[in-house]
């Protein structure tokens, strides 16, 4: 594969705050306010998004369920089997039913999921400022999923930053720049704006499909990611939303002392509602057959009261 | 309440298999085909759909998870915290992360999901022909729930039964016939066609909000649901999938030694994709307000392999 | 049945932070000590436990393990199978095996287990003054269960209530005395005495079994057991374990505002190695025929690292 | 470390099979058994068990419950706290409690475990020609983990192999053979008899503790273990129950076209009581300061019903 030379900035945490700061939406949408950059999505956009729908095609973005335990899969979901046609028929008659049981950590790489904004605080702080307190033995008193459970629908933009460079994928500690992404909406013909679903492409997936997994913690090999500095073209930009195949983190990460700056700033300052590990293989393809890499998009986390998040299966519809 | 006077007719079971036969799938899509009638859904079907996208409201049909047990939830699902705020700084820095467990059984009364056509069998017999064996101990090797990780997406229409008799819900028992689905479409102005999802209320989580939980099985109270009759309707019209407040069953059943005929014939007969335990309460005011019962659906099942179903969220764009 | 009057003390709150004091054993063993009263059990008082072993019979005291949700067991234990007799023969060949996983709360009524020193607090500390802190969403980082890992060995004497009363079950809300016990050993011969275990037996098992489980919280008909004073006669003996077929606790309590007295003043005062739930309803038969009711106890909680108890089955070896 | 060089005997599937039927128990006990070996057990063996308590002391035999994923280890345990101190204080009043919940499969490598006599079949069957249907979907309706509830009492013999040679493990691959178990009977001093708890320590925990979990399967490194052949001693000298630190197999195996030949015909043709993944480090020290190898074993099964097997664990008591 083709090398890209990529000496991304240092931050100090000193810089890392002010960018922390000048993003920051606490209060924008009220003390109260659960929902934070979803408010960016208006009616318009949703009316706005369902005119993408062109072919009538839906696609997943969902990883199959992650029942391997690996480097970056600890702690692997179960499928149980809890009813099987082996039993004797009811004494009611026909027909028989089989049953399953799902036992899965909500968070985690390799696991498709939608971070609610209760998961992240910075300096004992949660969006808007709520304490860590409201994150209970119980889960979540308030920020919980459920701010979420009408679904996060709206027009999602794909960049695809490997498709930049003509790579299969961004090698782990690429620190993807606002130059970078502004390089890809340009080659794409797309820009981001306003209530968008941004998808953002490493090629973190392929590279795991091709190379298998690997430990993309500070333990093992890293991650390629965002840097901290593009935060600002996400507030500018007003996104309501963060789809990354990765999980959108640099490892190791550009901020001195700062270990996940994107989910602080994202999540904490913003309110941005992230998720984590999609795929869009499968999407890829339509985009380049096609020819546009905008389409709606049809994200719903289960409906887990005091919930920290959630597994789903976000659609893109063109 | 009114009181609403339906004196069912008590299918034999040849009267009942007849139905199963005249409406078979078996082999319409092939020796191979996993996804039963959601083939009557074209792109045509989904670009109608996004096109009644006018008010650009989205709204849930899940219930909350169903975390305690009763008398239609024996097993409960589980909600547990893994990560809190509790624990020491990483060496790396901030920011802090937070994180649960979920642990539910698929299928069930009281918790929102849809099946895969693996999950009924009539005399040993799954949807097109296929034999009990797919279903192993690993999970489903034919027929899993994988075959709708796409999404089910299309025209949502609402018939809401106890809107016709101008009642809260229809009692325990009442099973709904062809003649009562075709009053409320025209009640309501609407009429199900090739490649619907036919939303079915009969005001069972309505029921349940006000008077509790109840024992819903033979031993118990029963339900309201559809008369086996009803299924030749589905059939001539196509219907793609059908997403139903209770699960569509008439306990007890109107079949003399069938227990849960609607679920044998919608599934193992027709392949049709069957969810559980919506709730339309929020839906329900929505279309009052906008004077319509069709709308954009989008349903996206968790990518389980091998799963017989999914915990899922669906949502209605207006 | 007949009927027992009983007109238990209400003690004061002051009265029973009287008895908290006059039993506390902080600081007896040392500031790091996690093993509370089973420092009472000698090798001498293991030895003279073995040398109980006449006729060569072991006995369980547990019940089986409860997947049914009911009055008193809201979130049921799940098993499930992993792995069946139905998958193809591995290519190394014979033989097959089988599989299965347990998923259990560790606590709950009608589930027998033990409790770890570090499962209940009172006024913020725990025992050996130990701050609440030391529980730790990644469990108890100090009197976790593994302070039992070698096993709670020694002398078992069963007092029988209900034999004192010739009756089959003490009814909810009977609150046993000091006197009541004295008597209990009087009538069948035998001793409370330093290092023993002790097994304490209302009739709560056997009541469940032919009654069926009840409510026997606040909320519903409450459950016979101790009275707080008979703590002080628990202490004196120095008894190392308490081993009963409730919990131990009388419900409603007879100390006002105090919900749960026995646990906090032998758990968080005593250091008492308690266990929950257990059945004597085998072992009753082997000792009336033996005539004696003392014998030893085996009782061997998991090796669970962190664990605030565990589930177990305790056996009397006769 | 010492080289010991050992060639074991190959065995064809067909001297394999002599051995299964020459040490088959099936029917002896009676066509109903579930008892297996555990018949040996006579009363007068417990009482002679319990006369080898000499120094009172008890001792674990239970490896800390697994749950950190790895090469013998796919699917780790979970412990999760359910309730902590964070929550507000009942309307009832103090003491305030913490739980959790542990979620385990009952097999596995690196997990302290004993097998129910359903958990391996043999070309289809059971031990004492029970089928393979008595395991259902529900868990085993015959042979379950319940016939040993009563727990697994009697005389521990611990055999350490490292010692024979004066090294600390037997490297994967290694064979024993009846010879060696001989030799180290001989220079231990002491002798397996009709009734005993046979303790058989390859080191393997000890070389896990050193070198780190390894993968001892097929695909791995493989494992120390018995040589089929001597499951002739074992069948002569009524041994009734087989105690390993790892699960007795040697990896490969020592017959051609069968994987665990063990397993195979302790459990299936024997009926023995097997468990899995001991550890023998502690009582390893205590045997060396007194000198003996023998003493009082009791084993407790938790009380699954249809449980294939259960985690324990086991205390040596001296």
């Amino acid at each position: 594969m083709k090398q890209i030379s990529t000496k991304p900035a240092i931050l100090s945490r000193g810089e890392f705050e002010a960018i922390f700061r000048s993003v920051s939406n606490w209060g924008r949408w009220g003390a109260e306010d659960e929902r934070g950059t979803l408010n960016y999505i208006t009616p318009q956009h949703i009316r706005d998004a369902a005119a993408l729908v062109r072919s009538g095609q839906s696609v997943t973005l969902s990883q199959p369920l992650n029942m391997v335990a690996g480097p970056d899969n600890p702690r692997p979901s179960v499928h149980h089997m809890v009813k099987m046609y082996d039993l004797p028929l009811s004494p009611r008659g026909e027909p028989q039913f089989v049953g399953d049981f799902l036992g899965t950590e909500i968070h985690g790489d390799s696991r498709t999921h939608v971070d609610a904004l209760c998961h992240v605080a910075y300096k004992g702080q949660i969006y808007n400022g709520q304490p860590t307190s409201i994150v209970t033995s119980q889960g979540a008193i308030r920020q919980d999923i459920t701010a979420y459970v009408n679904g996060i629908v709206g027009r999602g933009v794909l960049l695809d930053l490997p498709r930049l460079y003509g790579v299969k994928w961004l090698e782990p500690g690429h620190a993807v720049t606002t130059d970078e992404l502004e390089r890809a909406e340009k080659a794409q013909g797309v820009q981001l704006r306003e209530g968008d679903i941004f998808l953002f492409r490493t090629g973190h997936h392929r590279r795991r499909l091709e190379l298998g997994p690997w430990d993309n913690s500070y333990e093992g090999q890293g991650q390629a990611g965002l840097h901290p500095s593009t935060m600002r073209l996400l507030h500018e930009r007003s996104v309501a939303a963060f789809f990354p195949d990765g999980d959108g983190e640099t490892v190791p990460s550009n901020v001195e002392g700062v270990a996940y700056p994107i989910h602080a700033i994202q999540i904490a300052a913003m309110g941005m509602a992230c998720a984590d590990s999609l795929q869009f293989e499968d999407l890829l393809n339509v985009c380049a057959q096609q020819g546009r890499w905008e389409f709606m998009v049809v994200a719903c986390p289960l409906f887990i009261p005091r919930g920290t998040g959630s597994p789903f299966n976000p659609v893109a519809i063109l």
